[in-house]
């Protein structure tokens, strides 16, 4: 191969092995699965041939992304490791999976399905998954039991209405494994209407299965809110206090106070040249800079703001206009303190609220 | 046109331009919209005549709205700022989308549906809209995953089905975006029932993604309600706590204090001549006025009671039933104190407890 | 009338003019609804004499109810205050509706129909409805934006699938009528597939639409559950407050602890002769006497604890195994207070529990 | 029998006797289950000699159990009481309600359908079952109105339903009980489709059903959602009070402080030889051993730690990577610290943040 895209595919590969999701790869799953789609609709039999390139060219990139990691892992000792985890075997399902089929005679129509398990690697890349899955494992108990009961009334309802319906409708009570069918379908509310009771019995029946429905629903959403309510609080706390302890503004306080700042204080990543505050807009909360820079644009001049320094804190002082636009100049990690939190810190800890006033005043008089 | 007529129109002008939605906006709204509906209805055929009289008179008003704003806009030097607002753009959608239509020739009926976008004019006027657009972004996160999770249950599903039910029923499983659409369609519970499994196994798969429906419904209501509640909390403090703090009978309260108090207080904004509290009726709160002015309608005399004065306090005060009719003079705003609060409240600050002890008693002689 | 007829009536109309809801009412209403289902059953045909002759006795009975109770407000002097009551509007339509609409020439089979108002006679009965309609009312402001959210997405989807289907399927989507229709249908998930679209892009806008529908739910009930919350709290306060400040025990608390206190317990009204403590059954709660009286079965004796007594504490000292049956001798209110609260209680109030100390060895002393 | 065999009956006896199901006891209640839904199934209708054998054999096993039971319970005097248990009626059925239908001369193919009813053996096995009867009970007060308010929507709107669409779909709407039936299909939202109203006004009816649907829905699980919260929290509480008391390490602590603790701790119960913590894993909370053993394993050395001890504190004190191995020897109850409330607890008892920095130290060196 000529050196420049030798070169070009030596640094694509870096970019790949380190991090767990490129945007290529986003691109690539979102065009390999389309496609198959695609492939499988007559409608789009005239642009088979494209499809197909399309399909092509996605698998080539995994198996690529694939190999690209496998050594990137040996090199740095961790090949086991990363074979053993979900994401090297999503991986090797990616690049294996159809080929494999393919190998194995399976006709192409088919095998290309299988393109479908490209979507499992969206999931590390998933905003708030592990979140989500802690509050699963935490209430699996009471989850557990709620979809157990929920299988016990299939169970009773579908032999119940089996009993009532065989008779009457035999092409679609004819076997529990059918009523079983119809139990699900109703149990969910989903309620296709490809087999419904028609004696008055079973629609009696029916009517409890539904009602238990909604009852399956309430139990089942109940004990999520529940669980997520606990652990958003617990993720809030976990995000927040390592940045807290990074503003010297907060160093003073005592671990008590610490606690406490940090139940209130929400974390914000940001983008490089991210607007934050715009001149003129409603203000109601302020920030101190946890990581990154700031730029505040004053009349006539700029002025940076580093680690630990805070802003907007006017908006919480009686004016509520901002009075400035402020945008990052780097990715930084900002900590929110809503007008809520501000009131009740300040009275709690009135030396904060010095501190503040203090900066704010030297600010204002700087600024005149 | 006529002297009246038009100093008519100015007058309707200039109740236009400042407000956001007048009552006549709502009523054009509605006018136009069913209008609309009923122009599609063949049994309303012979009412065609009126019906397209009604849509034009809709349009003339909304396109006379849109004009009056613009001028108003550009005499106060808003105009850019209007015509970027979102309140703007969606004024002159509603002024310009039909006639657009009609001019580029698109055939009348299809012209008019387009006045179906004039329903947007009512999202600014939504109470508490703000509120549930907070909810959505703070909770992004955790709803971003749960809907790409959604996403991935309904390609995996649909892949599986289509490759189970293709051949049993090649008219309805024919093709993957078929079985996308009946994916959809069961895991939200809808179950139209046009697209069914009829294999063993591809009931098996539907039960499983019927299951899931549950699951994400769960989720999905458990984060909405955990960011609900803390948005709630959030919105009550902001209202209450600048109108506390004009409250001179809380003056006296240090900041923690008022923090205290604004946790427990609701706001209630009233029209005037409003009935606030009904002569024996239950009572289980007080109330503060934090603007306006209320009327004690006491045997023989009526007592005027304005700004930061309090009223109803003696139903916390043991005598449960309401002594006298209270009714708003003019739009004032109130603040609320349950029975619960003012028990917690009066415990932690002896002082405010005494001072209505004194208030209560000075009106019980006074009113002797 | 023979004299033991009029007696017998005489103390009934006593009984019935009183309270809401005898149980005679409850049984008349039932009785009543089902007959008038059963009237237009025609499977019911041979039974019809029968059927009629309930219906006439319900309508009798309310009748009767209805003039009963106005004589007595009548003469209680709160005939207006009745007549305008949502009970007696109720009461007037349950006894007038079919009469009137027989004598208004509508056939029987129709008028009868009417009699389903009866059902109406049990809302005031309802547990805790003062509660729903309380979390409605607080919550209405954003239960309202959700609403109307739900109706633009319908009225927006309606119209767009109107327009994308109504040239392949005029039969159903012929109209927006149809449509809107349509939007319902699939925006609450209830999904009766007797109006499904069938173009792809219908089909997208659908699958958006059934979305929504989830998102829809998931706020509805979001803010319900805040609501709920909130209202479940506030209720038990002022149904435990009372009943806390008529315990001697707790008398010697200030303010402040008794707020604790209330917002430990749980109030809990009990029928005569029920049992409440079953001996060797695990305990984790004790009991406050708030009004009534209970026995404690002691080997050998019996003892009586009226109002203002505690049974129960040994569970929380130590022997979780119940030492006696405990039962009420006449309808009783409890106030329970479960073991973690108690040892919270126990902490911050060591008064307290010296006070349940002493008396727990007393009582072990006697009981020797 | 020969002897081998009666031993082993003899110990698998004593095995069933004591607890309330043994492995076995779930292996026969699904195989027993299946068997019987395959016997209705045409399908399977070779293999029916095999299904028939299968049936046999579970009900051989579950009479045998409750005799073994009645038995144990006959001897250790709890007869009585064993058979007027839940457990000992679901035992009974279990075992007595197919071969009773079979004694009765009900055909063989029905008289199976009863062994449905061995799924309720499985009922006390279903974990925090308890907790969610508890939420059921409650709340019950609020669940019972929304239920009668369900009712009443489904009356009136069926009654509605058939007066409008009677005269248009007679086979369909042609009777109250049929038009009841189409009610509770609506406002469960599960909508088969088999019964749809079809005049405009309906639809109008059936739309506003719906639409009460989605509150039902909400209400309810608002409801179940309130109490599950409640629920938790106190049974966390109970379960995790009486463990902390064991430790001596909070012994110190007064029962204020205690109370404190065991709002933080969770209780995790754990099989033995399970790994607790992965080398090199991010740790975010420290256990202590509320009862069994668990296993250190350091470079070099194996070090126990018995009850009372705790681990993983390295953890919370700056170095997030876990530094060991560890995995219980015994089953073990480890009560669990998260990070957020280390942080707390730290905070207000700087005496035990003491005592654990000792100890870290301590065991850094030896471990040097």
């Amino acid at each position: 191969m000529s050196k420049p895209l030798i070169s070009a595919l030596a640094q694509f590969a870096a970019a790949t092995a380190g991090r767990n999701m490129t945007k290529a790869a986003y691109v690539a799953v979102g065009v390999g699965v389309l496609s198959m789609v695609l492939l499988t609709d007559n409608r789009a039999n005239e642009a088979r041939g494209w499809v197909h390139g399309l399909l092509w060219a996605c698998l080539v990139y995994f198996v690529f992304e694939w190999v690209v990691r496998l050594r990137h892992m040996a090199r740095t000792g961790r090949l086991a490791l990363y074979m053993s985890s979900s994401a090297g075997i999503v991986d090797a399902i990616g690049a294996l999976a159809v080929p494999a089929a393919l190998v194995l005679g399976v006709e192409p129509k088919t095998a290309w399905l299988l393109s479908v398990l490209w979507v499992l690697k969206v999931v590390p890349g998933i905003p708030g998954l592990r979140q989500l899955r802690r509050v699963l494992v935490l209430e699996s108990g009471p989850l557990v039991s709620v979809l157990v009961i929920f299988l016990m009334v299939v169970f009773l309802a579908s032999v119940a209405e089996y009993f009532l319906e065989r008779d009457v409708q035999p092409q679609t009570f004819g076997s529990v494994p059918a009523a079983l069918w119809w139990a699900v379908v109703t149990l969910t509310t989903t309620g296709y209407g490809d087999v419904v009771p028609v004696t008055p019995l079973g629609r009696i029946v029916a009517a409890l299965v539904m009602i238990s429905g909604l009852g399956v629903f309430g139990l089942w959403t109940g004990i999520l809110a529940t669980g997520f309510a606990a652990e958003t609080r617990r993720d809030n706390f976990l995000k927040t206090w390592e940045s807290v302890s990074k503003v010297p503004f907060f160093a003073a306080l005592g671990p008590a106070a610490i606690a406490d700042v940090t139940h209130m204080l929400r974390t914000m990543e940001l983008p490089a040249r991210t607007m934050i505050i715009r001149k003129g807009a409603q203000g109601d909360c302020m920030y101190f800079i946890a990581a990154g820079e700031v730029e505040v644009d004053l009349p006539g001049k700029k002025v940076q703001l580093g680690e630990g320094a805070f802003f907007g804190e006017m908006a919480l002082l009686g004016n509520n206009m901002r009075g400035a636009n402020v945008s990052t100049t780097k990715v930084s990690r900002l900590l929110v303190l809503d007008l809520v939190d501000f009131r009740v810190l300040m009275a709690r800890h009135p030396d904060l609220a010095e501190t503040i006033d203090a900066e704010a005043k030297r600010r204002a008089l700087e600024n005149k």
